[in-house]
C-alpha cells in the first residue's frame, strides 16, 4: 500500500485474487478503497466478490465506498488536458484527488495548438488552489497554464503520441524543461501520483 | 521576466551589459531583485555598479533588496540534501525560498546510505510545510522522505556524480519513478524552480 | 549450458524439443538441473517426459533433482524486494541459491518509501553472509541496505514499472550510481544471476 | 558549398586559410558571400584580405557583399523567438533570409510562459508568409504559433538550457511531436537551413 | 480537430462511438471530412453510417466528401519514397494533400542504393512546387533529393526497418543531419503532417 | 563517511579546504585515511598540512597511514586490464584494496583480442579469492575471465574508448549482458567500489 | 531488386501477393531467387503456386532454384555463434553466402565464457577467408576471433538477450568498440547482409 | 600491439614517455611503425628522439619506415568522403592503408547533396577492390555507393555536424541501416580500423 491515509491498491501486475485479499485486509479497517490500473477481467471477478464495487473504465480505476468521503480539501482543484486522448490519465488523478476529499474541477481538450479555447477557461483556473496539466505529443500545456496561474501546476506527461514521441518521452522532456514557473512533473501516465500530490497540497 | 511577485533574472548566457541593463529597469519599479547562475566575472562588474547586492558564490545567485522582504509563507520550509556536493543546488532553492519570503531549515548530507542521520532529523522534517529533496548520483533521498512525512516533497535531482550517472539522468529517472506518493519532480540542478514551486506552496 | 558445477539451462528461445534432449544428456550424467525462463507450454511438455520435474510459475523455474542438494554455503543468503511485484524476479534468485546448496531468507515488500518495515529487519539481515536486492521503479533499496550492513550486497533492477522506468533502465541506474558500498548490480530482471553470484561467494 | 543560388560556406571545422582560399574562388564569380559558424579568431584574419566584410557576431554570420541584393521574396518572413537566449539562432535565420533577398520581421522573447505577449503580435505575425519559431528548453512556440497562423511555420529547436535539456533533445521532440499542423522542424541549432528554407517558400 | 479549412479526425484512440460522433457534428456543417489512422473495425462500423465512406486500407485513411474538392494549390506535389515498404505513410501524405486540393505526383520505391532510377524521374520531379520524401531506414532519400531540386522538400521518416532502426530513430536524424538545403522535417510515419505542410505552401 | 571500517574521502566537488577539515577530524579518532579521485592541486596543498601523506597520481588516489594496515583479506584479489590504459581505474581499485588490508595481485594489458596472453595467466587467476576485471571500448574482459575462474568477478568498465562507445556506456552495458556467471557489475571508472567490494567479499 | 548478380526479395512488410508478383517477375528472367524474413503463413501460400521453393524456418529464409548455384567463392566462409539462439541469425547469413555460390563452414554455440570451445576450432577457422561472427548478449564473440584469425571478420549483433541488452544494442556497441582490428559490423539482425558482403569478399 | 603484420601504436591516452619506449621495444625489432589519434605536443617530444619520423597534422598519425614498404595489396582502395571536413578520419585510414602495403585512391567532398560529382567519379571508383566511405552529418554516401559499386563498401561515420548529429550517431544509424548491400561499419571516426580492414580484404 501507498503510504498515507487513504488505502490505495496499486494493481498492475497483482493476480484478482491478489488484490481481493488485500481488499479483505482493509475491509477489516473499515477503510474505503481505491484501487488504480485494474484491469476487466479483475474487475469482473472482484465485483462478484465486493457489492458497491465502482468500475471507470476509461482509467481503469475502481472505488469502494463503506463510508462518505469528507472534503478535506480547503479548495477546488483543477484537471486540465490537452486532448481528448489524454483523458484516461486526466481522469485516474481526478477520481483520486476526488476520493481523498476534493472538490475537482475538469477542463479537457484546451490544448495550445488552440490557444482561444484554454484563455477562455481563465476564470475557472484561476479559482482553483491546484492546477493539474495533462499532456502527451508535445506537452506543451503545464507551460502555458503557469504563465496564466499563481498556483501550483503539477505536470502529467501521457504516453499518447507515436513516432519521436518514444513512450512519452517527449512530453516528460518538454514538460521538465518548461522556462514558467511553479511546475513540478511527475512519471508518464502517473495521474494517480497528480491526484495524491495535489490533494497534499489542497490539505495545507 | 517571470510572472508572479518579485523579480528574477536567469543570468546564463547574458552578458553583464545585458544584466545591468534588466536590473536598471527593474529598480525603477523599486523591485527586489534575484539572479540565478550569475559567473563571477559578471559579479565583480555588477558590485560596481549596485551597491548592496549580495553573491552567494557557492549556488551562484545574487541578491539585492531595495526593501525589507516580508514573510508570507504561512510556514516553514526544509531544504534536504543527500551529500554535501548537492548543496549548491539546495543553497540555490534555500536561497531563492527566503527570498520570497519563506523561512528555510536546512538539513544538509543525509543520504540514503546512512539512513540513521536522516531519522534523526524527523521532527524537524515534521514541522515543515513543504520539503525539498535535493541528490544526485542514484538520488533516492526524496522516497525515503516521501515515507516520512505527509506532506508535499519536491524532488530536485543534480548532476553531482560521474558514469552511468549521465549528467543527472540517474537522479533524474530514480525520482520520476518514486513508490513514495506526494512526490513531484523538477529538471536536474534547478534549485531556483524548486524554490519559487515551494513558496508557492506555502503562500496557499 | 552456463559454467560451473550444477547444470542450469536458459530455456528462453529454445523450443520444447531441444530443452528435452538437453535434459535426457545431463541426465546422464546424474545431475540435478535447473531450468529458467520456462514457459507454461514447454512445461506441459516436459512434466510428461521426467517425472520429479517441479515448476515453480511466479519465477518460471523448472528443478529436476535426481540426488539430495548437498548444503555448501557457509552461511545464509538474504533476498530482500522492495515491492510484491518483484517476487518474480527474488524467486529466480531465491530458488537458484537454494538449489545451488544455500540457506535463503526471504524478506519481500520492505521497499524504502516505508523504511520503518525494512529497518524492523535488521537483525535477520545482519545475519546473513550476502543479500540480493531485488527493486523495481525507483531501485532505492540497495543503497539502503547497503548502508545498514557490512556484507555483500548484490543489486538486481526489475522491468517493474511504466512511463519514465523504461523498462528497468531507472533502477538499473540508480543501482549503478549507489553511494552505498559494497554493492554491484546484475542485469535488469536477472535473479538467476544473482543467484548464483551469491552462492559462488557463500561459498568462499 | 549548398546546392542554389547565392554562395554560402559552412565554416565550422575549416581553417581561415581554407575559407579565405573558398571566398576568392567566389569572387571570382562575382558572387556575395555568407559565411556561418565562423570565429572571431578567423574573422579577424579575413577581415584584413576582404574589405566591406561584416561580421555578426551574436549568430557568427559574416556577409560580403559585392553587388545589391535583390528582393526576390514574394513577403515577409517572421523570425520569433521564446525567449533573448535563443537570439543568436534566430539572428542566423533573420541574416540568411535577408541575404537571399526577403524581407524580415523579428519578434523575439515571445515565450508560450508570458502568452500574452505572442498573443498581442498577432497581426505581424499574420502578414507574413512564412513564420520561422525559434525555442529552447521546452520548445513549446511553435506548437502555439501553428495555431495561430495559417502559413508555413519552419520549428528551430536550440540548445539553450540545462539538465535535461540534453543539448537541445527536448525542445527538438517537443516540436516534432507537435499537435498544431503546418509545421516541420530542422537540425537543432540551424538558423540557416530554417532562413534558407524560409526563403525558398517565399520565392514559390 | 486540427486548426484550419478542411476538417480532420485523428482517429487513433478514439472509440468508434466516439468518431461518429464528430462526423455527425461536422456533416451539420456540411464539411468534407478526412479521418486518419482509422483502423478496419471503427471502418466496419462507420460504413454503415455513413454511405460515400471511403476507406484507403494501406494508409488506414477515410475521406468522406459531401461536395467537390476545389483545387486550391498553385501547383503539383511530388511524393517520393525509397521503398515500397514506405508507402503506406506515403499514401497518407497524398490523400491528404488531393483532399486539401492538390495535384499529386507519386514516385515510389526510388531509394538511393539504386540512384539511377531517381535520376531518372528529374523532369517531373522538376515540374513540382513541393517534394514529399518518404523514406525509412537509412533515410537518405531526402539529401538526394534536396540537390536535385529548388523547391521546399518535406522529409518524412519511416518506421519501416529493424535493429538500430530504433523505431524510425535512423532515419528521423539522418533527416535531421541531412547536409542539403531547403528541407526540413515531420515526426516518424507523420504523412498528414507533411500532406497538409505541402498544401499550406502550394497555396501560398 | 561511509559505513564500515577505515575511512574513505570521495575529494570530487569538494574544496582542498573542506577536505582538509574532514581529514582533521578522521586523524583525531587515529585513522587511516584514503582519499579518491584528488586532484593534483589539492594535493599540493594537502602535503603541506599532512606528513606522509602519499598520492598515487596515475589513479588520483590519496593515503595517510597513522598505523600500519592489518591483512585482514583471507586470499588473493587479481586485478586484471584489458589495456594500459584501463589502469587508472584498476590502480584505484588495487590501491583501495590494499588499504582495506589485502593482497593484490595485477595482471594488466591482458585484452581479449591476445586472447592467449589471458590464458598464460590462469595459475595466477586461479590462485585468487576474487578477480577484478577492468575493461573499456568493448568491455569484454569479465566474460571471459568469468569463464576461467569459479570465483566472483567484480567487472569495471571504463571510459576509455571513443565513438561508439558513449562514455563508458558500450564496455557497461556488455558487462550487464555477460553471459558467464559470478559476475556483477559497478558503475564505470568506479575502481574504488570495486576495491571495497572485493575487499568485503574477501574477509568473509 | 538489390544490385548486384542473384535475385533477393526482402518479405517482410510484403502481402503475400505482392511477393508472389515479384517472384513471377523474376521466374521470366530465369533467375534463382532467395526471400528473407518470409513468414510462415505466406509461405504456405506461395509453395502451392512455386513447386520446388524451399522454406528455412529457423531462419525464415525461403530458396527457389531454377538452375544451379554455381561456386564462384574462392574460398570457404566461416560462420560462428556465440549461442544455439543466435542460430536464427547465422542460418539467414550461412543460406544466403550458399545461394550466392560460396562454400559454408558452421561452428555454433562456442561463445567466449567457454572459451577453450572456440580454440578447439582454431584450425578450421583459419582456413576460411572470410568469418561471419554472430553473438546476442554481449557480443564479445567477434573481439576474439578478431585477435584469432587474419582475415576479414564481419560482426553480426542480434536481439538475444533481455533487459540492458535494449533489443541488441548491447553487441552493437561492444561490436563497435572492438579493440581487434580487421572487424567491421552490420545491423543487428541482419544475417543477410552479412552473408552478401562475405560472399562479396569470397568473390575478390 | 595488434595482431597481424606491421607494428601500430594507439596513442591516445598514452603518455609521450610511454610511447618512445614502446616505439624504441618495436625498433629493436626493425619494424616500421605507425602511430595514430598522436597529439601535437607528444609528436615535438618523439621527433627529437626519431629521426624520419613523419607527422600528418590534419589525421594526427606519424609513421616510421626503417625499410621499404611493399605493396601487398591486390589492388586499388579508394577513399571517399561526404565533405571535406570529414578528412581528418579519411587521411588516418588512406595512410593506415598505404603503410601497410596498398595503393589508396582519393576522392574527397563527392557527398549526395550534389549527387553528380559522385556520379561523375565511377570510372575510377569501379576500377578499385575495396571502397572505404567516411561520412558525417547524415551520412548517406554508403548507401549510394554501395549501389554503384559490386565490390565491399566500408562505412564509416564520423563525428563532424551538430545538433541531432549526437557525436556521430545519426550517421552511424544511418550506416548501420543502410538498404543497399556490401557494406559494413566500423566506429565513429575509426579511419585505422577502414584502412586496416581494406587492406585485410585486399591481401585476399
Ligand atoms: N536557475 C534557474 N533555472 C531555471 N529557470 C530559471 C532559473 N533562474 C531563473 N529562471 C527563470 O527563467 C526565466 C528565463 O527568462 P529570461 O530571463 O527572460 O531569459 C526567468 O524568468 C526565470 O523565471
Ligand atoms: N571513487 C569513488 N567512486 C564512488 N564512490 C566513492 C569514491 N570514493 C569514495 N566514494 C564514496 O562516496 C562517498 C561520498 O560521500 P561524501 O564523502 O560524504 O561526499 C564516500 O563516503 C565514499 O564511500
Ligand atoms: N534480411 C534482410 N535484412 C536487410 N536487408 C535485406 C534483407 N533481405 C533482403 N534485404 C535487402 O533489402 C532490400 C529491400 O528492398 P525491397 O525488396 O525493394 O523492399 C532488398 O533488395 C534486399 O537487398
Ligand atoms: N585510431 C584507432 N582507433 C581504434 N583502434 C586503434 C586506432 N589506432 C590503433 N588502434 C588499435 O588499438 C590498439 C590499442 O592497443 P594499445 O596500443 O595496447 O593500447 C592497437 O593495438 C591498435 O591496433
Ligand atoms: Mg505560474
Ligand atoms: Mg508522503
Ligand atoms: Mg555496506
Ligand atoms: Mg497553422
Ligand atoms: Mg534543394
Ligand atoms: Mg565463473
Ligand atoms: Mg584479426
Ligand atoms: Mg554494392
Amino acid at each position: 500500500l501507498r503510504n498515507g491515509y487513504p488505502e490505495v491498491i496499486y494493481c498492475e501486475g497483482k493476480t484478482k485474487e491478489q488484490i481481493a485479499g488485500i481488499m479483505e485486509k482493509l475491509l477489516e479497517k473499515n477503510s474505503n478503497i481505491l484501487g488504480t490500473r485494474l484491469n476487466e477481467e479483475s474487475y469482473e471477478y472482484l465485483k462478484e466478490r465486493f457489492k458497491d464495487l465502482e468500475y471507470h473504465s476509461m482509467s481503469r480505476v475502481m472505488t469502494l465506498k463503506v463510508k462518505e468521503i469528507e472534503i478535506k480539501g480547503k479548495g477546488e482543484i483543477a484537471v486540465v488536458t490537452a486532448g481528448t486522448s489524454d483523458m484516461y490519465v486526466a481522469e485516474e488523478a481526478a477520481i483520486t484527488a476526488e476520493f481523498l476529499g476534493n472538490k475537482v474541477i475538469r477542463i479537457y481538450d484546451a490544448g495550445v495548438a488552440g490557444i482561444h479555447r484554454l484563455l477562455s477557461k481563465q476564470d475557472e483556473l484561476r479559482r482553483c488552489r491546484v492546477v493539474i496539466a495533462v499532456a502527451g505529443m508535445e506537452g506543451a500545456l503545464p507551460s502555458v497554464l503557469g504563465g496564466l496561474v499563481e498556483v501550483p501546476v503539477i505536470a502529467v506527461p501521457t504516453s499518447v503520441g507515436y513516432g519521436a514521441n518514444f513512450g512519452g518521452l517527449s512530453a516528460l522532456l518538454t514538460m521538465l524543461n518548461s522556462c514558467a514557473s511553479g511546475i513540478s512533473v511527475v512519471n508518464i501516465d502517473n495521474g494517480f501520483g497528480a491526484g495524491y500530490l495535489a490533494s497534499t497540497i489542497n490539505r495545507l
